[in-house]
């Protein structure tokens, strides 16, 4: 049996109001699976090597939900047009350049190890409609320690001609050659990915939801991001009442399916996602970036809809989880503004509760450090900041959420397995 | 005669929509000003020493119109609070401890350095009420190599008692004090500084509106920051129609007046800034932590009133101008949500300018690199990030703005004076 006993300042978001603080506690995980938070060490473990980290910062690491991988390299770009000019004019070339599987390895590798050591170590992802791209990010990320969801996006109508673009055909045959190919990795499972309702033919969705019952798949998909792309879909498919719909008709609206976005989601389509068990993730950065608009983030909390956090890049700017959480916070306040101060905004116990508990959640996980749960945690060195009085364990969390703290990150775990430890 | 010359990849905001770039070009001073941006070395330098940066990009460096410098050690903290609870709850303690001019010392000695780091070499900033940590603050950015006003906080009423408070009396003595020890100073001068009209009785106001009359002094302060602040301003002053004639009354509304915020200024106030050649500063990542609202700054740049931005340390997250102004851009595609979408938002490029050239014009400098200007500059490497393709400088530039690029500022020149190179 492998033993892990880390000691150290632990925050466990066991609870989205109020984190779980052990000062000088342990985090003790048997064969990478947690047995407990302590506040001493237990008898059991007594003469068990433990890795003191001091007065450090004990977290969970955190769960992306939805990010594009192909998008990485123009990450901090291309952020002035609304969605569906975006995607034509900088989303689509950049994803093309991905049929390339050397230019794929090169970035994919980055990027896996760039998510790492930010501490994010579970992800449901968007690769881009290359099979083989697709599989190299599976590799780079399981060599890296990424665990979670992969997708092949399926896009087969209003892509990019002669650039970004597939018959229906090829994306049946390549999801399926895609599928096939995944039986090695252990820590990235595949997700089936049709890019949004505007990319699909109603005979690619049929086959997917298809597909998704047969072998049991899970779904990850956009909803309701921006206005204009509502209005098409409604003119797409005028059977359906609402943009939801348009993935329920096909088998693809259910538990586990994950919608991006849901911005404009009203109560009848959050209703739909509590009573289909589907997760919102709120995508707070890139809805502001490209002038989607402002999720009821704190609304759907309320109404019992499962949500997590994106950090979807390259809509949204940010790689780093804290600064998604950040961004989230920000966000909720814009759209209390808009609410005519209205509506709560999300504290920072609540967003640090959505980056990881909420995120893990998709994956199985109980809230927090809990027993039972694989070991997903970082530590956060924050020690050389000045401060105006000794913070408290909960003002250093808000602190390393809003304050840019260059390699903090003192070491990662995923799954159970240290797969970082800072130079 | 003192010769500059860098060589890079040039950018200079001399125009809010489109800046200029020369690429392998060389940028030229004398004696710590400005001569002009060359495609080829002139004659007249010919053999001179030249620094050559390859491809990075030369940039201007920031100015930053407003900051509380006693409140970086809170920076990242207690943003759950709107402005006057917050400034009770966490403002005033944290501003209190600069009574200590040894922890004064430390403190501004470290935000000094991070300012210079970051590209910060123009600041209009807020000190606290003592006497002896403002001129330690002075002393500590003029050894950094930071150049701009300063101000000891003049605040008389409805401060915090026993910890943070002065009485008329020590409020004018203690500003005389400290005007009268800022001759030795070079590069950084003094400002007038009412804290905002509720902190200041009419004696005070009186008096300082005296003196900035008497001495030609510039004055800064808060305007129309929050609801529950103009109407508690509207009852102190029932005279006034509006917010910023409590200011005007005393002599305090004149060219080179510098206010904080103005996202509640409505037409007519925004035309008494033009009017008068006011300065507003936008202070939009405050803005929304603090769920102040959302400033209508372009609607401000359209009408013609001057506009610069402000990290509005430890309202806004953020000391880095670099995150100023990724969040000043974001805010205004807020404010474009909340109009509806019939508002613009900032481009990359207005944003840039916003804060550079247009905070430079607060002290004097004509637009971009201009011919006269002290040497203002940065130089940025980010040769190291993956791209798409081979990318613009500008949208090298845009990426510079949104994406965190971990120690990029190679080196930082301050009124003419080299005052960084990363190690």
């Amino acid at each position: 049996m492998t033993l892990t006993i880390l000691k150290g300042t632990i925050v466990s978001a066991a609870d989205p109001r109020r984190p779980e603080v052990t000062e000088g506690g342990y985090l003790a995980a048997e064969d990478g699976v947690i047995t407990g938070v302590f506040p001493a060490l237990p008898e059991q473990y007594a003469g068990a090597p433990v890795e003191d980290f001091g007065q450090d910062l004990i977290l969970q690491s955190f769960a992306d939900l939805h990010l594009h991988a192909p998008q990485y390299p123009m990450l901090g770009t291309g952020m002035d047009l609304p969605l569906l000019d975006w995607l034509n004019a900088y989303a689509f070339p950049t994803e093309a350049r991905f049929a390339d599987p050397g230019y794929a390895r090169e970035v994919y590798r980055r990027l896996a190890r760039e998510l790492i050591e930010n501490g994010t170590t579970r992800v449901c992802m968007f690769s881009s409609l290359h099979t083989d791209a697709t599989l190299i990010l599976m590799e780079e990320l399981e060599r890296a320690g990424v665990t979670g969801y992969v997708g092949k996006v399926n896009m087969d109508r209003n892509g990019a001609p002669g650039l970004l673009e597939e018959t229906t055909e090829e994306s049946k045959r390549e999801t399926l050659r895609w599928l096939d190919a995944c039986g090695d990795f252990r820590y990235i499972r595949p997700i089936l990915t049709p890019r949004f309702t505007p990319s699909c033919t109603d005979e690619l969705m049929e086959f997917l939801g298809k597909l998704a019952l047969q072998r049991d798949l899970p779904v990850q998909s956009h909803l309701s991001e921006n206005q204009a792309e509502v209005e098409w879909v409604r003119r797409l498919h005028p059977d359906c009442a609402q943009y939801w719909e348009s993935y329920a008709k096909f088998g693809l609206w259910k538990p586990g399916t994950v919608m991006a976005h849901c911005v404009w989601s009203d109560a009848r389509e959050r209703q739909a996602m509590h009573d289909a068990g589907v997760t919102a993730v709120y995508c707070a950065d890139s809805n502001q970036n490209l002038c989607s608009g402002v999720a009821p983030v704190v609304q759907m909390l309320r109404e019992g809809v499962r949500v997590a956090l994106g950090s979807d890049i390259a809509g949204g700017g940010h790689l780093s989880m804290f600064d998604v959480v950040a961004a989230s916070i920000r966000s909720s306040k814009a759209r209390r503004i808009l609410d005519g101060w209205e509506t709560e905004f999300l504290t920072v116990p609540e967003g640090w509760y959505l980056g990881t508990s909420a995120g893990a959640a998709y994956f199985g996980a109980a809230p927090g450090f809990a027993p039972g749960n694989p070991l997903h945690a970082l530590v956060l060195s924050d020690g050389a900041l000045p401060q105006p009085h000794p913070l408290t364990p909960l003002e250093r969390l808000e602190r390393c959420v809003y304050r840019r703290q260059e390699r903090a990150v003192r070491a990662v775990w995923s799954a159970g397995r240290k797969v970082y430890a800072a130079p």
